[in-house]
């Protein structure tokens, strides 16, 4: 499947611009993982075409050379925070002799996928949490796959499972990740979960990682939300729809901007807060961006770099160039998000492992 | 509680408008079930005010004479959906010698939910539905609604349960809405429904009764959904956060304003649909409306009327006059998005027996 798109934000804000839809690249921890890398070259649009009809006030702030926006360092928050677990965990065992424990579960080879896993599992020892890893060839049964969740269900040293995505093709990835007890989810992906995140008055076990990641800087920010318009790009089970209804619990105005919405930057340019999590390397151009407003940019996006020793560099959704001139604030990609998304898998772990054993 | 409203929308469109929360009513079935009448005297705001400022071309459209907008005729389309209802019944009857059930468990001695209840029964009768009723004393122990709806879970006749809300304060309401199986859940308020209806790819086993009716409506008179702009205004468990979904689900680009929402008239003028389910008669004045917008209006209240024999008339949250000159549909109240819920509870009876007995 040829695919595209803007590699480089330096090029015309009036060109055209393809929003193509999420799936082309899977999202796991907010972490778009890639098969392949998108080509420089423009192909035909898939969903529909934009022709950016930027206003004069905002071509002037894109022209100008000067940066004003802050740079909302999730690197620095993510440490933070899993300091603060550490104390936590610390203080627990000394407490109840209770240290909490995250099961992950890998099959199949895929490189990608190890990788993510044997991040986990380092970030897991860096705050004292015990990780357990069951890694499964890529041939195995789905009975197999079962078996190992149906024992982790059981095991009271383990608060969190986590079934490393995407499972091998002949697998049911409903099943399986039905079959997670839903105290154990720290993914917090399981749809009574997501019901209770949708509703007035009810409380979720869990919140997906990346989605509470986006929040938390938000917070730890101190950017206001309530009251707030806030678009969210992308409306993913994982990413999109979750943090737009993270936003709407903290009384945001919400609007969510996808692969059929006719005027994404009209749309997006009422915005007081953005959040995108496409997976389109720089979509949202600076003639997207309300002079003043708040983004976080989920998505991490490879495009070639020849100039790069590994012959690619990572960008966001955001133009960060243009961003940087018009926003107040902005996550970098990476070091914005990604490093979050981990840092709330953790804080997952441990508060199951407090409301499993009454701690507070 | 002093409260307010405009209970006339012939007053001026510079006027200080107030929105409230939505819980001063309780709204079941898409019908806004009040204490007492709103008084037509303002009281102080308790959110915020709204000093609309409307353009001159909206001003020129409300203040003409014409009126333009179809009616979007909600008593006419529930009676055909209740005819199909009656064929598909009648045609399952003849194959299998299955007649769906629904069982009503109404606790305590409110007027309006014994009529709720009745109408529900009526409505049942009228298509073929076999209705069960349990009708409990005010001071009946949580442990007495649980047992019934124990029996109901287990008896293959029952179909669908519903409980009337209000339930007695002494009651968990939350614990007795549990207590219903998914499978006979027919209001679709299980955490677990919702949080398949928000998520991409999963399908919820029954969609909230009143969405389902507004969604159905815009169906039946033909309006296309797909890449509009979409506001909600509300987000109640039960009307607004369930409608935005659905309305996502079919390729909207939803907003959802909600009483903390600063400029709730300038993000509903976006809107090529409205739908709104707030409880405030005639809060959405033909300023907020943008020309050609489509109004589904579920409010329904009663506003103090002289003339009327009953001292009260019903009228929605949509001023209808101003509507009528602007928008180029919308529901009247009474007479609109009402029939259409009882209409969806059949339907979603109807598809829970077609369901258990596995007929097409």
């Amino acid at each position: 499947m040829a695919s595209m798109i803007f590699t480089d934000c330096s090029s015309s804000t009036t060109a055209r611009l393809v929003l193509l839809p999420l799936s082309t690249n899977t999202i796991r921890h907010g972490v778009l993982q890639f098969r392949r890398l998108v080509s420089p070259k423009p192909s035909l649009p898939r969903f529909f075409t934009i022709h950016t009809s930027t206003s004069p006030s905002l071509i002037t702030a894109a022209m100008s050379t000067e940066t004003s926006a802050k740079v909302i360092d999730g690197k620095s928050v993510a440490k933070q925070i899993r300091d603060e677990i550490t104390a936590e965990i610390t203080q627990m065992k000394d407490a109840i002799g209770i240290v909490p424990g995250l099961a992950v579960i890998l099959v199949g080879d895929r490189k990608d996928s190890a990788t993510y896993v044997r991040n986990k599992k380092k970030a897991c020892e860096s705050v004292g949490i015990n990780s357990y890893e069951v890694h499964l060839a890529e041939d195995s049964t789905e009975q197999e796959v079962l078996k190992y969740i149906s024992g982790f269900n059981d095991d009271p040293s383990v608060h969190g499972i986590l079934v490393q995505l995407p499972l091998p093709s002949h697998m049911n990835e409903q099943n399986i990740l039905n079959a997670v007890s839903i105290e154990k989810d720290v993914d917090g992906f399981h749809p009574l979960n997501i019901g209770r995140l949708a509703m007035r008055g009810r409380e979720p076990l869990f919140v997906p990682c990346t989605p509470k990641g986006c929040i938390e800087l938000l917070h730890r920010y101190g950017v206001d939300i309530k009251g707030k318009r806030a678009v969210v790009i992308g409306r993913s089970n994982i990413v999109g729809m979750p943090v737009a209804l993270l936003l709407q619990r903290e009384d945001a105005t919400i609007s969510i901007v996808h692969s059929r919405t006719k005027n994404p930057e009209e749309v997006t340019r009422q915005a007081d807060i953005i959040i995108s999590a496409v997976g389109q390397p720089n979509m949202v151009r600076g003639s997207w961006i309300k002079p003043g407003a708040v983004i976080i940019d989920v998505g991490i996006n490879p495009v070639e770099d020849a100039k790069s020793p590994r012959g690619y560099r990572l960008v966001g959704d955001v133009c960060y160039k243009e961003a940087c001139k018009i926003a107040s604030a902005v996550t970098p990609v990476p070091g914005g998000v990604g490093p979050m998304t981990i840092a709330m898998l953790l804080s997952n772990t441990l508060t199951s492992a407090k409301r499993r054993h009454n701690f507070q």
